[in-house]
């Protein structure tokens, strides 16, 4: 482990109110000492680094200027963090980070009264923050609302829709738009043009001056004196039409690591009485760390690090991710198929849509943060004829849900659904969780249900996803490594709602769906071992069920069990559906679903996840067991014939 | 019934084709007849009128520039639709208009080949209409994309994220913005601000003029002649620079009823080289009709009416309407309790919040299209202590999804969702139907879902969640009128997730969630004249479900049926896993679940759609008898003892 870094004056800070005693010009040296506690403690943690070094000084100077916790301070998506909750009391604990018990990788209302409002998907801070201050105004009390956003986030319609709604929070409301031209991946579109454009122009360019004459020449009641003053300061470092046209007052840009010029501009933000104002504020990804300076993705999310050199640790070589699998597989089919194209909304490397737009760039689309565009310009292609594939993680697809079910769903339009991150994901937490994806498809007409069981099933799904131009279709699978299984040469076309018994037996049947099917033949040895024969069903489709699979494995087993990585509502609701519209329960069935649990889970090991969700091995055994009403003596109270 | 217009022109007019073989001195005449045949027939069926009226000119313009159906042309929202069907083969249906096996009353793609793309939610044009810009684009085949899209829609995110991404479809993209200031009730927000501004302009100002200018002035090629010639040309009309920032060229603002500035600039537009381009069409919703133009909504959606006096139908008086039961209950409770307050996006007048802004205004947020960031400023003002209610229809609440897992659920934020238009809704058909809810709701943790039997019990239901501060709670209830109980003067706290015993009974059991209660107690009547005496249960809530209620239901009685206005994955898949978690269905259960079909439903009466849906008493008292093996010679066959 890398000696922990010296810091004299951050030993002193242990809250916000420590920070507001020190002189401003300490506040430089805080923000180094602020960096290095940062470096050292992802180094020990891993999680998102190069996002918190850019905002190392807007956090101190946010602090400093404006009284949180009453003024409420929302950082948008979360991820850039780190030093925030270090200032705010959480420094004991930030090698935590990530790990189960320990501190969330992003900002938690549970955690501090300095989070108020927590976060993780992206572009919700404006309208979060817009609440605080309505409800300020409405209650006559002080307090301010601050949302930091990054350029990335903008491109997102909530965002939008928050700031077309803006003007009635007046000057309690304070967006600063954190422009570093890189969320996780490069930003696109005409927004990211626009910014661009901003910078590049002839104020920004004469930055350095500019911002000491607006810090000295703005006075602390800059907005008040209407007129003159007001449209010779804005007009002088302007340019922001687009959030003008919007309602908001634009100041900016402004270089976000220098606190010479920050804190007197917050200042002057804080003090003003009119708004609300966007304050534009450049900075960037990774600064003060040369490892990630130089990264391509600045460090956006690391494995734990060497500090010194920056060289992150590196498991031992193990099988590839499902997400690598998906888009080599989706690429190898676009060769010999022009229709095939892919879309993703900022995560082409999360979601494998990389590997294909290096094959196939004219047919890869990257929205931007923009799932709702997403899906239904994927419907639109879908329409026109092409196969469009849209690469969204499970808990993004939430974002789309009105667009797969009004653009897709009832136009039965085939647009294939690639939902990666399925069940739960890890170190990211609760936020990030692909729960509720079976449940929220499987109840919409028209739409065909996959999930994958390991890797080689992804690459036959994918292809079978491909094929299928009648309608939409869905295919889920684990964030992370495939189980190490062989890929198959060629892919082979499932047949739509046909599971697969992949172990024979005759008292137990645990029916699968997705990747619990490993465990699930865990289980099977276990029941064995005891016993009891147990057949094991990878049923492939929760849409449409596969009927005379699971009738033939309910009437014919004398336990049933089915196994998802998924809430309440999904695979096993409509295995007990179809089994009460059968009449199979009518004269009794040992049916027991196994799900996700009826709470939110916190970050951890997946493995530790699912354990504490009870979906492993043996809680599949425990299941059968007391189902059989068997007991550790070894036999089976009141058992049928 | 009124006579019928005389249409001589419009007679010789069936698609498209007939249009464009006219010559452009016969539109206006085209035009006339065109709207008043949509008077007309409007007048018969009831529906949407203003829109369309509004848009009678850019109909014919469109159509007579565009060759449509090669060029896609995507009608936002799709209810300003009906001149268009009438020239694009439908006319002979037009008077079948949201009648059950008629004309939708939105474009669908199943009507015809002139409806690219179906539509009834907002804001999902220009993303399809980009996706069918960009297959053709890959295919190198010809045909733009056209989207028409009112100022109201642009107030959604989606709209935002596709323009943000249009710069893609290059001159194969047209979007029209059709301004007319107005979508279901005035706009709000700094975008409707800023398309004020634009109009009321000098430039606006002098629209005829201008107008004429530009026809003239411009070559075929306007774009082309690059330089001097189109700064010229843009910067005349131009102060579009909100969408130009977003990549696009904007021309306008246009007077969209006048087909001498309409035909020449659209022809400019449509044979441009550079693109994508916006359009701004300034129209005025009503337009030549006096009783819509003279009425506070233009007539937006309407009854039948006498075509001469413009006058509605009106039916006898009835019970008061769900919406404003909620509306009214609500405003009272925030007479003294100044926590309370309501959220709209864009349909007061539909959710009621309408009654609750007369009585409280500064509490009173209309957020425009925006649910997404409703749902989210709604947390934020639950986070400062508020006791906001977010009052959206099911359907639309589905724009919101991620913000109800992610900024509400999870928190468990105490938002109340007040979810109108719950389960089937009648003449708006499949894309207004509020299906899905229950499901996407309840299996959520931390969320509370109830229904509400009838409007008394709304009543008490929006009593309960104000005073839920302990996290999420939805009601859901009907459109429409409710059953015409006596209404509650004081409202009553309901112990959550408790139900109640509305009729006891000894062999069949029917639990009902919602207003099919009326239904249940009659199939219980039914079947007592059979000689089975029924209880039914109103359970109010279908999470957390009454266990002990619903417990002792399926043990005590023989027969037990769930019954509600929702699809699969809702209550009665919960309590069938509920009765499989507590291991009731391993000796045998005769439990069947009744739910929306899995199929979307096309438009006609409710309670049509509810007998297609097989959910009425009928169908109830078949379930039953069926799981009892009843046959009609009053014997049961095999029963248990």
């Amino acid at each position: 482990m890398a000696e922990l870094p010296e810091t004299p004056l951050l030993d002193t800070v242990t809250t916000p109110d420590d920070l507001r005693k020190l002189k401003p010009n300490q506040l430089r040296q805080l923000s180094d000492e602020l960096r290095s506690e940062v470096i050292s403690a992802v180094g020990e943690t891993g999680g998102h680094l190069g996002s918190g070094l850019g905002v190392v000084e807007l956090t101190v100077a946010i602090h400093y200027i404006f009284n949180t916790p009453e003024d409420r301070l929302v950082w948008d998506v979360g991820h850039q963090c780190y030093p925030h909750k270090i200032l705010t009391g959480r420094r004991d604990r930030i090698r935590t980070l990530r790990q189960g018990g320990g501190l969330s990788g992003f900002t938690k209302r549970a955690e501090s009264e300095y989070d108020p409002f927590g976060a993780a998907h992206s572009s919700t801070s404006i309208s979060a923050s817009l609440g605080f201050a309505v409800a300020n105004k409405l209650a006559n009390k002080p307090g301010k609302a601050i949302a930091v956003i990054g350029d990335g986030a903008m491109s997102a319609g909530m965002a939008y829709e928050a700031m077309n709604n803006a003007e009635q929070a007046g000057n309690r409301l304070v967006v600063i738009l954190n422009d570093n031209d890189m969320s996780i991946a490069p930003p696109v579109g005409g927004l990211s043009a626009y910014l661009a454009r901003l910078i590049s122009s002839s104020e920004y360019l004469g930055l350095r001056s500019l911002a000491s004459r607006v810090a000295k020449k703005l006075s602390r009641r800059m907005y008040k004196a209407a007129g003159k003053a007001e449209e010779y300061t804005r007009g002088m470092v302007t340019g922001g039409t687009l959030f003008e046209e919007l309602g908001f007052y634009y100041v900016g840009p402004i270089d976000g690591h220098n606190l010479d010029h920050l804190i007197p501009v917050l200042e002057n933000v804080r003090d003003a009485e009119e708004g609300p104002i966007l304050v534009h504020v450049v900075t960037q990804k990774g600064k003060g760390y040369a490892p990630a300076e130089n990264a391509d993705d600045k460090y956006h999310g690391v494995k734990k690090f060497d500090v010194i050199t920056g060289a992150q640790q590196k498991g031992p070589p193990g099988p590839p991710a499902y997400q690598n699998v998906f888009g080599e597989t989706l690429a190898k089919l676009a060769d010999s198929d022009d229709r095939i194209c892919a879309i993703t909304a900022a995560m082409p490397g999360g979601t494998g849509v990389d590997k294909f737009a290096k094959a196939h760039p004219d047919r890869a689309f990257d929205v931007g943060i923009a799932e709702q565009h997403a899906v239904t310009f994927a419907a639109g292609l879908a329409a026109q004829g092409m196969r469009p594939f849209c690469a969204i993680y499970s808990t993004f697809l939430q974002r789309a849900y009105d667009q797969v079910v009004h653009d897709v769903a009832i136009q039965n339009l085939p647009v294939r659904f690639a939902i990666d991150r399925a069940g739960l994901v890890g170190a990211d937490g609760a936020t990030h969780a692909g729960s509720f994806d079976v449940t929220y498809l499987a109840t919409l007409p028209n739409m065909v249900v996959m999930a994958a069981a390991d890797e080689a099933e992804l690459v036959h799904m994918t292809y079978t996803a491909a094929l299928h131009d009648s309608g939409p279709i869905a295919l889920r699978y684990p964030r992370g490594e495939g189980v190490g299984v062989q890929l198959p040469d060629t892919p082979q076309q499932l047949e739509i709602g046909k599971g697969r018994i992949v172990r024979e037996g005759k008292k137990v049947a645990i029916l699968s769906l997705g990747t619990r099917l490993a465990e699930a033949l865990k289980a099977a040895d276990q029941l064995e071992a005891k016993g009891f024969s147990t057949s094991v069903a990878d049923l492939r489709f929760a849409k449409p069920l596969d009927e005379d699979l699971i009738r033939k494995l309910l009437t014919t087993h004398e336990v049933a069990v089915t196994v998802e990585e998924a809430a309440i509502g999904g695979l096993g609701a409509h295995v007990l559906t179809m089994a009460s519209d059968e009449g199979l329960i009518d004269a009794g069935l040992k049916l027991r679903t196994m799900r996700l649990p009826d709470r939110f889970q916190d970050q951890d090991k997946p493995e530790k996840q699912y354990d504490e969700a009870g979906l492993n091995a043996q809680h599949i055994v425990d299941t059968v067991l007391k189902a059989l009403r068997w007991n550790e003596s070894g036999k089976i109270e009141g058992a049928r014939a």
